[in-house]
């Protein structure tokens, strides 16, 4: 594996390979299975796979966790060499954005709900960072963990209209044995709330078990999911949304639709979301 | 030359081309000496030149000229063939936007003034479709019109803080034998508006003189250029700015800068503009 700090050198890197299949998994690092899953994914399709970790300023807004935000880029190394990424590319702050930002990337819609609507500007964040990823390593296939499912939807959103020629490919949440969803941000949680975090997967299992048995009324099922929530002293409730996917509009009556189940809940300081996704 | 409509035949044409000098000249169409110079520009550097015509209704705004801007489509192709044009592209509206535009690309700063002060989204509508066709064509070189020397700015602007891989050649503008830019609008010009619209370039040609003299003090270079404008009864100021080039930032005093004079003047219905760009 090569680790690269710079943009002229990681395009020099990949000049040779560029009628390969280039492949990229965009990470904050700190990386944990998820993360990993991703390269296994890439790894069927692409015959160099870049992995990026950088810890993008832009995405965060003010006392948001940017400067905390957990990093270990030598045990991130090691586990991504060891998973078969072959570019690790690291830039620095400095390096991806030299001078004041005067270009974003706005998707609009989509992004007015669920993490949009909580912290205004992210999704701008995420797309102009995005864009830029894709511009500087040009791959074939970029790789998106569905946890982040609004993320997924934007990126898809911008590259379907402004013609960007790379394949969005999604890979499924992965979890811990009792359900809660792998995240760099778990680390930050007290064991008394990482015991009652599990009620994020737990309220959606109850919810897809009432879907499965009929029900389709997207307020209960909204209704449900909050009421298991709230059971939890330690939760604080962000949203609990039903919408279409991807298209993430409310929808009354989900039958027949395909649908996601989307939470944010904070325990203390730390922000979780998860989410399951649905085709009725 | 290939005519080529849409964006999946204009990708399988090029594929085998990835490994030359691909350039893009884009244009709307109407062609005049400005866009075949680009051409010509192209041909110095690239193998394969793809020229696309294409009215974007995106960066015009209600009320504007969208639906009469001129088109020959015909005389165009002859014209693009000879020059020596590869491959023509002229997608429809409905091939460049199949659906509702949700993503745009914003540039903050050099586009709240001159036309972007004027035209009130003009220049996102500018950066997201060229965007649009850099991800298209994936050009090595892309080549504009120093005429719209805000569009250029703003183009280059995006290309760096996106890292857009492709190099960005302004060319000078081209004139009439009387000093009138040549521009696609020019065609709705009434005889007496097209001979009083040559003051554009003789109020800069004569700032020009002034400047030359040693005169450096912006706020009366502009005077001088609104006064010798105001003496023709049909022409109608819309800006005329002394700025940094390519910032676009106001300066009281230019010496020792890059400057830009930028005019926009009515006559009648038509709206033109015009510029100088001097390294003091």
């Amino acid at each position: 594996m090569i680790k690269i700090g710079t943009i002229q050198e990681l395009r020099e890197q990949l000049r040779p390979y560029r009628h390969q299949k280039i492949g990229l998994v965009p990470t904050m690092g700190y990386l944990h299975e998820g993360h990993l899953s991703l390269v296994k994914k890439a790894r069927e399709t692409c015959d160099i796979i870049v992995m990026s970790i950088f810890v993008n300023p832009l995405q965060f807004g003010p006392g948001e966790d940017f400067e905390r935000y957990p990093r270990d880029i030598a045990r991130d190394e090691q586990l991504a060499e060891k998973e078969g990424v072959d570019i690790l590319f690291t830039p620095s702050v400095e390096e991806m954005y030299p001078s004041p930002v005067k270009t974003t990337v706005h998707v609009k819609g989509i992004t007015d709900t669920l993490c949009g609507a909580s912290r205004p500007g992210h999704f701008d964040g995420v797309a102009t960072v995005v864009s830029k990823l894709f511009h500087i390593v040009q791959p074939d296939y970029a790789f998106f963990g569905q946890k982040d499912a609004q993320q997924v939807a934007v990126i898809e959103q911008m590259v379907q209209d402004l013609n960007m020629p790379v394949d969005i490919i999604p890979c499924p949440i992965v979890r811990e044995a009792d359900g809660l969803a792998m995240s760099s941000r778990n680390v930050y949680l007290s064991p008394e709330e990482r015991e009652q975090a599990t009620v994020l997967y737990q309220s959606m299992q109850e919810a897809k078990r009432k879907i499965e048995q009929g029900e389709s009324d997207a307020f209960r099922i909204r209704s449900l999911i909050m009421q298991k929530i709230r059971e939890k002293k330690l939760a604080e409730i962000d949203y609990v949304e039903v919408l279409t996917y991807p298209g993430l509009e409310p929808i009354a009556d989900i039958g027949g639709k395909r649908i996601i189940i989307a939470l944010a809940v904070k325990f203390g300081q730390t922000r979780l979301i998860d989410n399951m996704i649905f085709n009725l």
